[in-house]
């Protein structure tokens, strides 16, 4: 590999912390930036954007990041905010990375852009980004329509493309870590793993059910519509019955259904985002503990 | 590792084929268990079966296998079969490994059970399996209901069981097989990559709609019922319309669906069962080449 995607980042581990609703706080992601990976705050409101960013420089003096979800109505907003703040990365997804990729560029700021598909991974190396996060079906959350395993993505992406590949969805420990090595990619991205850390402001409960579920736990409601993975519970229930009936459409995308899990902690009726590899989380852990982990390969 | 699994099965290379219907014939078989990996033949009809060993023992020294669905309703002929021909190993699925695990043992036949989830992984570690081949969403043709994908559904397996792992389903090359024993499997089975080979005797057809197929190409159909993966075509509008009028009930589990393209050629109308690592597999090779790729890592 020419490029290193530590030097392009200016970090210690190439390990990033996938910037998730409501949980990818200053007190999670300067953790991670902390223990030498990379912390991504996560723009649920603009205004609550530059207090966590304030907050962060307060708490790390390493490189973090900011990610924007591209089809976002605020996004031109966070853009103007990530540059006044001069966040040296960003990670964009959900939408064309033509966008806002050369105004990034110019103000020296790193474009890691998420993809599900090849196409996507493509057009992100067209675009000028630095890396791209080939994002799997094993991720939790929204993942992408085509469905594609973390490890079939990784692998076709990195024969398509010759930026660098950041996996996720799935990665949990350093064997995760080592398994998509192997396929080419040359770093990670983890989201579920971190929520079950000390350091993440996400509700006790939402991390019990983490710490409780099996690899068969997770399901994806709204298949082609907006598909997301989510512990199954009283809302997956009340989800799939709507789905039945074909009442599920684009009014139902609605992250709140999630805030009442990740941080009230209604883990009946909210909808508990999290990974396929949640069966290999046994333990709320510190976040350094997460990634000395991962780096003992 | 305690016990390494090419010494339970007395093969070279811990490979095997899937026992693919239609075409794990003793032509493709017995090119696999000649360079090192383990043939096994599928038994499409009984009478078929004892024609294919006869042809197979002519071919091949060397240890091969029969697959032994086991609720297939000529199962316990089946089992005869293999006891009288003296077949040294079994691969049993679809079914409860207990049926017939122990007269196999008896008789000195090693025997690997086909799971998609862990629970299934105890059972036959229980019924005194020698091994067991994890099976992810990742497969072509018929898969679990639970769609846990290879390499979180190997590595809790690994987790959970202390025999032999083998990884199945996008298992296509070297950098598949590196990254599943990182997971901690043992060795792998593949069946979408054994298609494409030149002694496989699949119509040329299906073999070309494999080596055209992308990372993106495969869907599953009939999720929930017998959830199985195939390329798009013809046959899958077919199917989804007929799901989208809740029309798809058992009726529809029938594998020359599959027949018609596999033997036929009929890639539009037929099912065209494939994994979803197809993207990676691009050219007709030799079966050795495919096992000599897979060992070079």
């Amino acid at each position: 590999m020419d490029i290193d995607i530590c030097d392009i980042l200016g970090i210690k581990y190439p390990i990033i912390q996938g910037a998730m609703a409501w949980v990818a706080t200053a007190e999670l992601s300067s953790a991670v930036s902390n223990a030498g990976g990379l912390g991504i705050l996560s723009p649920v409101t603009t205004k609550g954007l530059v207090k966590e960013i304030k907050i962060m420089k307060g708490l790390t003096k390493k490189p973090f990041g900011v990610n924007i979800p591209i089809m976002n109505p605020n996004s031109d907003e966070i853009v103007k905010i990530v540059i006044e703040e001069g966040i040296p990365i960003v990670t964009t997804s959900v939408g064309d990375p033509n966008r806002f990729t050369s105004i990034f560029k110019k103000e020296g700021i790193k474009v890691i852009h998420v993809v599900t598909n090849i196409k996507h991974a493509k057009r992100a190396e067209d675009a000028g980004v630095d890396a791209v996060v080939a994002m799997g079906v094993e991720a939790g959350g929204h993942i992408g329509k085509e469905e594609i395993t973390t490890s079939v993505l990784v692998q076709n992406i990195v024969n398509n493309v010759k930026i660098p590949v950041i996996a996720a969805g799935g990665i949990v420990n350093s064997n995760n870590f080592s398994s998509v090595l192997a396929l080419g990619a040359e770093g990670v991205q983890c989201g579920t793993r971190f929520i079950a850390t000390e350091e993440c402001i996400a509700h006790d409960n939402y991390k019990r059910a983490i710490i409780n579920a099996e690899s068969d736990s997770t399901e994806v409601i709204a298949r082609g519509i907006f598909p997301a993975r989510v512990i199954k519970n009283g809302f997956y229930e009340w989800f799939e019955a709507l789905t039945r009936e074909e009442k599920v459409d684009k009014s139902l995308f609605d992250i709140n259904f999630a805030r009442s899990a990740i941080l009230d902690g209604d883990i009946k009726n909210g909808a508990i985002w999290a990974g396929q590899n949640v069966g290999m989380i046994k333990k709320v852990i510190k976040v350094k503990d997460v990634i000395k982990e991962m780096m003992n390969r």
